[in-house]
Order: C-alpha cells, then sequence, then structure tokens
C-alpha cells in the first residue's frame, strides 16, 4: 500500500512528526512561508525523502508549493535507479522534478578538488541555478540532529568560536537555505518513512575515513553518545542557546551608523561608536561584517589580532582574513574592504 | 644543582614562562596580588611543583607571599615519599607548608561516595581550613590547559550550555581560588621544570576507566588533538571568548535592581526589568543568581523552562533546581530560593 496522500489520512504519530517540523519553522525560527515555492533537494536517500514527504503533508496547510531538484553525480553503478526512484516519488506526490546528470569525477580533475567538495559544489550550483530558473523562493535541505552534533564536533575541532560552534543555521538567508528537519534525530526520519510505509533507497554512506566529517560519524559522535545517550538533545539545546546569542549580538549591530558602497565590497564602521561597545560585541560586529563581505572562513585569532589594534586605535594598521578580506584602521572609521 | 633560587637567575626561556604566568594573572585575570598570601595546592607532582617553583621566582617582583598545603591521601604505598618528597622542597624554598594525612578510603565508606570524590572533598575542606587558618587570601590550583580542554569536552558531554561551556574558571572568588597555569600547556610545566634542573614525583596519572575524565582523556582527548594538532591552543581562545562573555552578560545583572534577603538564601528580580531584556541575558541571570543561591546544577532545560513561564507571566508558578532551589513567579517580582 503507498504512503496516505494527506496528513489527516497518516497514523497520528507521523502526523505529529510533521507537525513538529512545521511548529520548528514558524516558531523557533519565526518563518511565514504561506505563498513561497520551496525546492527539496533530494537524493532518494532516507532524509531527503522524509523531508519531501514531510512537506508534501504539509503543504495543504502551510499554502506552500513543492518542487524537487535531484543530482546523479555519476560516481555509483546504481546511481541511475536513485534517479529513478526519485522521478516515481515525485511523480506519485505531483511535485515537480527537475534533474542535472553531472560528471563529478572529471570536474574534481578539472578543478584540482577532491571528489565530495567537486560534487558538493556542482551540486549546490545546480540547486542554485534551479532555484533562479523555476522563480522558488527557498532551497530546503534534509540536514538533520546528528547532521548537526557531527557539524559542531568539527567545529570544535578546526578551533570555531561562539555562537557559531553550536552549528549550522537553519535559516541562511543569504543562501536562501533552510533546514527544517535540524533539530530532529536521524532516527525518527527513518521511523517515519516506516510508519506511513514509504520506501527510500539506501544510500552507501560514506565511510571513507580520508574525511574529517567521516572520522567525526565513525570515531568521535559514538563516543559522545556512549557517554551521554541524551547527546543528540543537549547538542539541540546548545544550537538554541546559540541562536538566542546570534541574534542578540546582531541587536547592537543594527544600531550602528555603518555605511556600505555601492557594490556591497566595502564597509566602514566608526570608531567612537565601535570603542563604546564590549568587546564581546566588537567581535561579534567584526566577524558579522566580514561574513557578510565575501566568502572566507573568519578565524577568531585575526578576530582577537584587529581587535587588538582597534584598542589601541593604531591607524593605518591592517589585517588581513582568509579570501582576500582585510579590516583597515583609518583615523575615526574601521574599513573592512573585500580585494576587488 | 639545585635549581636557581632567583628570577635573574635562571634560562631565559624559563624566566618568560614565569612572566607569562604573571601577565596572565595582571593582564587577563585583572588581578593584583600585592601583599596577598597565597597558599598552593601542592601533591609533589609535576603540576603543583612547577607551579610553586614559578610562583616563588615571581614573589619578590609580585610581592606575594606563598604558603603550600599538602594531603597525603594514603591510598598509595608511595604517598609517604610524595609527603617527604613536599616537605624538602618547601623548606629549600623557604616556604611554610601544611600537611595531613587523611583515611580516604575510610571516608569513602563512611560518607558512600566514590573515593575520588570522596578524596576531592577532603582536600578541599584541609585547603579551606587552612586558607582561613592561616590567614591566606587565595588557594592556587596547578590546573593547566590540558586539564581545561579534557575540563571543556567533559562539559560538552553534560550538555552544558554557554558561556560554562568552554571550561571551569582561572579565577572564583566565591572559592577564593585562583588557577594561574589554566592556559598553559601541561608540557610545558614539565618542560619549564626540566629547564631549571628541578625533580618532581611522578604521579601515577589514574588510568581507571570507571571515571569520565580518564576515558575523556585517555579516549576522546587524544582524538581531538590527532584532527587538529593545536587542539589546546584553539581551547585557550575559546575559553578566552567565553571569558569576554561572561563578563558582557553579567554587566545586565549589575543593572538590574536585585533584592536580597539579609541571608542570603533569597533574591528577588522585579519582573518588568526581566521581561525588558533579551532573552539571552535573562538566561543568564537566571542562571547567576541560582549559582550564587546554593551549590547544585543548574541545567539549561529548567532554566528554559523558567524563562517560557516568565515569558507568559504564569504566576504562581515554581521551577525547581537541583540542590533544593527553587524560583517563584509571583505578580511583579521573580524569586529565587534555596531549600531552608
Amino acid at each position: 500500500m503507498p504512503p496516505p496522500l494527506r496528513l489527516q489520512d497518516l497514523p497520528p504519530k507521523s502526523a505529529r512528526f510533521c507537525l513538529r517540523v512545521e511548529r520548528f519553522i514558524r516558531k523557533d525560527l519565526g518563518l511565514d512561508l504561506k505563498g513561497k515555492r520551496l525546492l527539496v533537494a533530494l537524493s532518494g536517500g532516507a532524509d531527503s525523502t522524509a523531508l519531501l514527504y514531510c512537506l508534501r503533508y504539509l503543504a495543504p496547510r502551510m499554502c506552500i508549493s513543492l518542487l524537487a531538484a535531484h543530482v546523479d553525480h555519476g560516481l555509483r553503478p546504481e546511481s541511475g535507479q536513485d534517479a529513478a526512484y526519485c522521478r516515481e516519488l515525485c511523480a506519485a506526490q505531483n511535485v515537480p522534478l527537475y534533474e542535472a546528470k553531472l560528471d563529478v569525477s572529471g570536474l574534481a580533475k578539472q578543478s584540482g578538488m577532491g571528489i565530495e567538495e567537486a560534487g558538493r559544489h556542482a551540486r549546490y550550483d545546480f540547486f542554485q541555478k534551479t532555484l533562479v530558473g523555476q522563480n522558488a523562493d527557498l532551497l530546503l535541505t534534509a540536514h538533520h540532529l546528528n547532521d548537526l552534533a557531527e557539524d559542531a564536533l568539527m567545529r570544535l575541532i578546526r578551533g570555531t568560536g561562539w555562537p557559531e560552534l553550536a552549528g549550522m543555521p537553519a535559516y541562511d538567508p543569504q543562501r536562501n537555505l533552510l533546514r527544517p528537519l535540524l533539530l530532529t534525530p536521524g532516527t525518527n526520519l527513518r521511523e517515519f518513512l516506516t510508519n506511513i510505509g514509504a520506501s527510500w533507497r539506501e544510500d552507501p554512506s560514506n565511510t571513507d575515513p580520508a574525511f574529517l566529517r567521516n572520522r567525526v560519524r565513525l570515531d568521535i559522535l559514538p563516543l559522545f553518545l556512549r557517554e551521554n545517550p541524551n547527546f543528540l538533545e543537549s547538542m539541540a539545546r546548545l544550537w538554541r542557546i546559540a541562536e538566542l546569542d546570534r541574534q542578540f549580538f546582531l541587536e547592537f549591530k543594527t544600531k550602528l551608523d555603518i555605511s556600505y558602497d555601492a557594490g556591497g565590497k566595502q564597509f566602514s564602521v566608526p570608531l567612537d561608536a565601535l570603542l563604546a561597545l564590549h568587546p564581546a560585541i566588537r567581535l561579534r560586529i567584526y566577524k558579522t561584517l566580514l561574513d557578510a563581505l565575501a566568502s572566507g572562513q573568519v578565524l577568531w585569532k585575526n578576530l582577537l589580532r584587529l581587535d587588538e589594534a582597534v584598542l589601541a586605535r593604531r591607524s593605518g594598521s591592517r589585517v588581513q582574513f582568509p579570501g582576500g578580506k582585510q579590516a583597515c584602521l583609518e583615523r575615526s572609521v574601521l574599513r573592512f574592504c573585500a580585494a576587488s
């Protein structure tokens, strides 16, 4: 028997699962998606299949319309079957599907990137093109709580500061990206699919220990779960605390009189106003402005160096950041600029 | 040849080591210890021996006087030799030593605590008594950066929020406790001792996997160090960020009109003033007040529940916290009280 088509036909537990996702979007993220066109990134694996079903059940209540996009990376012999599965699923659910078949090995060789990185780049390129081409509002991915916990552990390893330490955001307006399942444990997604009688493609999960993510998933996260069986729940709570702090820190930025140049390639902030703030806030303002300027990871080490220069009012000093970004201290302003 | 007696007679590298510790106390922690009597917790192991030497070299510059306290737990056959070593060291360095010999096994049986916990309790009891009895100002312990990183990982496991997540404080005024080596890597302490020609007692480090701390030290921390050889440095940076945030959050508390009852067993905070603050700040105010009230770990889960009640102004509702503490919502104030 195929899965039910409507929310009201679901077993109560599965319906509640969907309603919790709706509440996360509406209450926790404060987003009203009414009238929006949402593009679901669909691999055919359990996570994205669960996301598609869940949104399909919520669509009438939330007044959203759905599209899906699938990328065949051409890396595994069964990738054609994954694509076929997505086609069937979308046809049955009446969701338009946009597909791309990529030669990721070729792209990796061409660009000099690793296979995983080249695949991610090409995939998100296609998603962004489809977003624009199909006039959709947001890209939705199926990242869940296990992904969040792994991401936070990787950030801890890499030396990320707070509040970024707690893991990826659920909503990234710069990339038009939404992750509605971010606080849902991965096991709940499979349970949901089983309960509604849906199938999915078993994704031979990547176990290559050459990737940090796989080492975190296979070696590190299990140790934390062994010590604290509620570790995933703890990480969800830590993420909520980080969200509160992020919003709070942002409020101080909006009160500053920041000048933006036409192309968004340069910001300047009055020094006196900066110096009136607590260093905890100044550091977050530097970080937010540098992140908005261009890609390139902003290291806290450099932010702390910049704040020393600001405190000492060392006019003429510059601090470089990855991605060709820099902060230049002038007489009365701090100027952030991207390499042109 | 015994270690030099004065800072100016040390090899330059070792002198710089001591001066960095002084700078950490003075600049990072903002403490002026001039004229203070400092009690060093001395086990005779490398860490506390390094702390004693380092402070001994700094004493004339910093105008501090030193005392030491050693506890013989009577748990290992060589514990008498550790005590003898401490006596010799303190005699040679001209530091008065206060000693206690405890029957930790007996205390553990009596109290029903584990050996490690009973030992820690008895040890700190003796340190606090010596602090008072000898009219000393602060207890100094030799916790270093490896201890800090282990502590932060344990806090992550247990689901601690921010800024406590980054690890133990370097200065705890409530306990008159100072940890001057907290940002110094453990290996630097042994290197310092070797460079000045000092010996120490090899402490058979506890490897019993029954304790979380040992599992973190032996299984978890090495994985993080393998992924990022500068992980300790990253954790020191994270701790600095947490310190900034802690100070910043505290500033909001000082602006509130909090009423304290005579015995410090009760605080009340005007609701309107609380509701005017950002939730990120409200949560930290609850936490600080509950921590000041009595011992008992404050869980973020409960803080979040309390904030829901405050936001909804649910007069009459109570939230319980470990250690018999509770928060009661009244019409115009939020009252925190400890069990009497």
